[in-house]
């Protein structure tokens, strides 16, 4: 059999999860052999499509059994996962990755195996699962890592609590794992600013940012976690909210960018929830630099760095973006990268009383 | 001339700096060479004090000279760094590390050299600065990264906003990276509890460990942050709560106990501000793995597991400790670790309901 609904609240994954299990045991009753279908995830099956421009999964398909010895193992994870998820919904439960990990290592009653012996086989179950019944794995209860904080005149209601993302002090609200189940109570912003360096947040979030230009600010640290890339999208789709994307000038910053806006190629089977394709680059560009006097502040590419490069130009979402190519030209000319925090030479709060209102203003977004 | 104040008001290392520099300056009327005495802080004037259990800076003293050929750098780094945090403590305005790194990196007027070309080199003349004035990197203005969250049944004020932290949903305050303004209206707590992971913080927070053991959970992710434990230290001298340290089995999870506790070698000469000698180690012990039932769960040691549990086994601090000795010696038997999310295994919520409130009630700390 082949699920492909799109469960939108828990009952509807609640009951997927049940469907699921009762088809295998009817196939069991019926004499036949279990299986079900998954989309294939190896990169020949992720696909970018130029018009809606996100990465997205293709139709390779493949039927997994449970009476077949090489897909038995595969079979009995996804199981695992699937009715380890069903537990933890209806106890109203959440909980890691790691621990998802330690509960499904254990003994099938009766045989000497583990269903899972490491971590990578139980992420992978889930994974799957999450294309099986085409939920969320925070859909599922299973969480990833928490990170990053968030600041705006924004309420919320989360748990029972009633939020005031405007009345947080310096710390802000410290975003969760999993933003499935928050409620948006009151939005008033115009746009929303992902910043790669919660020290930059500290920087905004001092200069009341978040105030004087209307919007709200996130960040968390590095890549944007699935927590922070949920909100950033549930604020953007159900508020009608641009994201501006706020990153050092280097292959690492534009690529959180890229995977904020497109997607990701390990993620490509969940881009339609959490890709932000109308997402825009506000970072640090070439031509920065120059127009805000950078030149002094420049660091010297490593390898590493150039050899990022040349990959993410060739990335198809790139590869045919004029402005983006240009930028890439002029990086590997100069053979170095800038740091939002090099805008602090021109003046502390530069980077919150020019930079941004300035650049948001002109409209200059890379896209 | 040698500072040694204890500043504690915003006023206090205010004045203090501006004491440094018209110290400097009067020296330069009266046709002296301005100097500085340092406390030197290499390793030979790192000391533990048994009786107060604190790692702390011994007496050794430099003297450096602004008409000095080799000290004319670090002399006018210090400078550089004093003045720029009167101006953002007179401004009140917080930088990050890196910022002032940039803001420092321009040139002496009418010399052709900048005052830092490296941000070790601010870093350094910061942590000189600390000394030098008897004051926290924070009350300087001059901040780290920002990581963690908290929950639990307290008030603060800070930055105008009065912050429940029992009533911040799912996410929980997001912890700043300076606390020195916060201002703690109300605490009703019994104990604060710092966890190593953030995801074993969600478990307990979900879990609503907080309500049911009248406690404070904090968590950032590895070691504390410098935020998290001026934090912990506040609330532990301010409100005289214990503080009980919640990591894994492996030597990492100890030295995190360890720096909470006894503070650590290169911040050596502000443990006074940042260690915490009452703090007690309640995460996993060899003697859990049987107690729990986690033989299956354990992780066989790497070569530099090993190698950091022999340096770790030969800290002052823990050298002639028994209690910490036979868990070394077990650990070296075993080779192995042990996972906080392996509990997890005994049961989703096992270590909220069975793990912490047994090891509370039977007073069962590592100390």
């Amino acid at each position: 059999m082949h699920f492909y609904i799109k469960p939108k609240k828990k009952e509807e994954v609640l009951s997927t999860l049940k469907a699921l299990g009762e088809s295998f045991l009817k196939d069991i009753e019926d004499g036949k052999n279990p299986s079900v279908e998954i989309p294939v995830r190896t990169l020949r099956n992720v696909k970018f499509d130029a018009k809606e421009r996100k990465i997205f999964l293709g139709g390779y398909v493949s039927k997994r059994y449970l009476l077949h010895l090489g897909q038995i193992r595969n079979f009995t994870q996804l199981a695992g996962v699937a009715s380890l998820s069903k537990n933890l919904i209806e106890e109203n439960k959440h909980i890691s990755l790691r621990e998802a990990f330690y509960i499904l290592k254990r003994n099938i009653p009766g045989l000497h195996k583990n269903i899972v012996d490491e971590q990578e086989e139980s992420n992978k179950a889930i994974e799957d699962l999450e294309l099986v019944i085409n939920a969320l794995r925070e859909q599922l209860h299973i969480n990833a890592n928490k990170l990053g904080a968030v600041a705006g005149n924004v309420v919320i209601r989360d748990r029972g609590d009633l939020i005031d993302w405007s009345k947080l002090g310096s710390g802000g609200w410290s975003v969760p794992s999993n933003v499935e189940d928050i409620e948006f109570v009151k939005v008033n912003a115009k746009f929303i600013l992902y910043i790669e360096k919660s020290a930059v947040w500290e920087r905004l979030h001092e200069d009341k940012v978040w105030k004087k230009l209307n919007c709200i600010i996130v960040a968390s640290q590095g890549q944007a976690t699935r927590g922070i890339r949920r909100l950033l999208q549930r604020l953007s789709y159900e508020h009608g909210l641009p994201i501006y994307v706020l990153t050092d000038l280097d292959p690492w910053g534009i690529y959180i960018y890229s995977v904020i806006k497109f997607g990701s190629i390990a993620l490509a089977h969940i881009s339609d929830r959490l890709a932000i394709p109308s997402a825009k680059f506000l970072g640090l560009t070439v031509d920065d630099v120059k127009k805000y006097g950078l030149e002094k502040h420049l660091i010297k590419f490593k390898e590493i760095d150039m050899k990022r490069l040349e990959q993410i130009r060739e990335y198809e979402w790139f590869k045919n973006n004029k402005e983006w190519q240009r930028q890439f030209d002029l990086m590997k000319e100069m053979e170095t990268k800038a740091e939002l925090e090099a805008l602090s030479a021109r003046g502390i709060t530069f980077i919150s009383e020019k930079y941004l209102p300035e650049k948001i203003k002109s409209g200059e977004f890379l896209d």
